[in-house]
């Protein structure tokens, strides 16, 4: 699934459907931002094979940041970047027993030569941002949506 | 790596070469079992298509039983679950600073379709006896193993 | 409690009626791979005799495997474990106030010498997956059924 | 093993001959009180009949009070509390790797109906000194051992 | 206040009007067991002085045990500990934010010299039951209600 | 213990000696502030009627703050600040099996009405502080000893 | 904003409009002491030179203790003492995920020579408390205050 | 500090000298890559203005990423990322007390608005291999070093 007709810059996977509702947030900054994107529900323990395509193939379909989103002994945001040198963003979800605490270590402590960028649990709209602002490492206009974001916020 | 000649029944992957010592009671309780086993080191995230290659061969191989020991943000048990249909025993490596809670919460809260058999940090010894009831259920041979076993620690 | 007519393979002992809407998805799971059961509810503490009578007889009730579910301080598991050669499968319930974490402490941290094989919280379908994975290790029918649950998570 | 040649009051029972130089303070408290006690190692999970018949017969030979010490998935304590009236406080022992959180809530959090009384974690004198609380309840000389400790402590 | 016409042999103290439900269930069951008790709100903070009277006098009042509630930093049956030889009996109480473990710890993690008695997060009901059980050291009769009650619980 | 000549304006008082090589940076940090302190050792359990002696003469004997260190179940900073109008600075001490996660939340999640200010585990140095910007609440050249400190830390 | 005509003596800043609710209970209880105080909403993060100017200009505007509320990875009170040599109290806001636990560690744990004064997880009345304990050691009114709060409470 | 005579494209900063051992391998990681980067070490509450003008200024002195590094309530990621639009790598610290748990909350749980990029606690070496992922999204050399330490790692 791709939002727009741009080619997406910013590649969206989440281990469950269940995860949208808590994703929407990052979709919708990324449309703030209007940077294109791609979405893509597969769970890495579940359907494996699918994700190591989808990973696989992240550069030459144009990505450039993956945000991979999963709960509990959360392992996409791992797997995927063992498959592929972009960034990837790791947004460990909210669970009902642990509160996410085991979503959150799952994929903070990723093990030396292969990291993940971990943000706040349930945090999809702070990983859109991030992900803009990896983006704006060699994209000038992309630095300037964060610029602009940030002097929205100081005025808001 | 294959453990004597007979056709190993156990496959043993660890995550890293650090995990070997704390590993080493689950050999050493398997060859006081006399079961056959095999012992790889490579990580999950690392060398992902080795891992791969590993667990998808782990049935014609002639594995019936895995043990998967890894540290921290803990993949191994999983990813290999995903790629094979044998039951998979996670070992939580103990770690310097969460002392393994982490590697405990990213192996045994795995999702709802892949389950992996979660024992204790570390709990290396007990991966070899579980391994033997797994087998046991279809062998009287090794279910007798696991009575013995228990005789002699009740007069110990 | 037996399900259907033929002989139980797998034992399903939970400490609580409590605990049974949460281990539904259990026996649902074993409904569905065609995998005879029996449900037993005795908590360990409150009837020890008979857990200990159910886990003593198990082997020669023509059990393989035993899934134990229980929550707080959650002996169940262990307790089974200790009076049968046969491999446990231990459920951690969700608890009110920790979560769980009791639960999950109180299981998968056991002592050498007597492993479970511990699911991840509230995890009644995966200890059903791996009762039949089990299983699997000497019974290519079972095993079958794991392939082509895998092959319908794939595809869903 | 029993301690002197009165008949013991308080039984003390450890899971694994590794607990006792943490258990020692709880012996010296009470030889200070000059109340007896016997000593046992067993483990309820490796030694199951033995921690069985140890506390069924309790009552008979004599003992008021138990003190368990046990670590990690600690059973031991309610394993005891389910086959003795008898009160039976729980030492949870520090582990190397969860600190004794482990052993603490797998014996503190008891399920309701089977209570056990709980102390810190390696809390091995504190045992000794509610254990004398506990016979104080019907012995004044008792209490009295408790009234003069807290005045010697008061002014130490 | 006190519940019967009796003596009060056990004295009920919590630091709340807001525990009062979760500890009702500890006034039921000593009701059940036909043992008098006395039942007082105050807290150790907040109205320190009180508390220290009431421990003070517990002993010449007739208490034999005492039973304390209380939540977060939960001083309570350390205060009412240090201010009498009575046995202590700690109910830490569950907490909106922390679920508990913060009484938890400020309960059972009592340093060496004075005990406390802790059983699990609302363990309401098993504080009752363990305050007879303490009772029964010295008191065939209360020894016996607990040998129905269990004998009650086998049979449920 | 009273450290100079001048009337003592911060009083510290810690639950065991075992905590003075942690607390002397409290102590070395009030030096440098030229502040005048006493140091007191009384557990709030096994000493009470001293801690209550100590904490209700406080204001009379002229001191303007207090520091409370203790370890484990910490109700020192609890109990003094009970008995006292003075604000109380709580420093929990690291224990060695929890790390002081037992004595920071049995300090910090103190209920309504009486506070104390807790600083992190082990935090004496901050403790001093703490306690001088307190006294510069009302005292210019208490306010300019912080601002100076400050001064030099941003130097350093 | 500010309450009332007088110099405010406590400046109260919190994160988030979010915060207001859990906040009131603090501007009750000043209201309630007749103490003061000015109330501020900006995000350490999203408005940092906001917080910088409030902060930094806090003692010329005539606060003389500041209350700052956050939640998360809580930073506001350490921003704030990082600008002002005024005593800083944090009050760690629940979090819907980790409980507060979060803030909490984020705001206690501050590093060595820049103290904040922690209460309790959601503790906004506590926090008033200590804020005039804290002008009470300069003040024998404010003082006075809170003898006459502890004594209505010891009445209550 | 600046690490050869390019300009540096990677900007660390440390919150102490006392990070500097654990954060050397992120150093030694980047010399491997080739990528040029310059060293600070302040702290965010001891310099908090040295801190500003640095992180305010990393745009204009040509940085593209920021790793920060910092310990208990580790608020310098944060208050980086609140003053510069780059994208923020954070290493949370070991800390002696409570493993770096504390660290790893105050880091990664950021509110919304304001992400950082979190890595696994002292994970120095992958905060570099992040940081040149990032600089990889503009960079197609960048992009390949990646690719080729990624090989470099299946082979060893």
């Amino acid at each position: 699934m791709a939002a727009g007709n741009e080619t997406p810059l910013v590649g969206i996977i989440m281990g469950s459907e269940s995860d949208m509702p808590a994703m929407e947030a990052c979709m919708k900054q990324l449309d703030e931002f209007g940077v294109p994107y791609e979405v893509k529900v597969a769970s890495a323990h579940r359907r494996p094979a699918e994700v190591h395509d989808w990973a696989s193939s992240a550069v030459e379909r144009g990505l450039r940041v993956i945000v991979a989103a999963a709960g509990k002994a959360a392992h996409l945001g791992g797997v995927v970047a063992a498959y592929t040198p972009l960034p990837v963003i790791a947004v460990p979800m909210k669970t009902s027993d642990l509160g996410g605490l085991d979503s959150l270590l799952s994929m903070v402590q990723m093990p030396s030569g292969v990291p993940v960028a971990c943000v706040a649990i349930n945090g999809a709209k702070n990983a859109a941002i991030l992900a803009v602002q990896m983006l704006g490492t060699g994209d000038e206009a992309m630095r300037r949506k964060i610029v602009d974001m940030k002097a929205s916020m100081a005025e808001a």
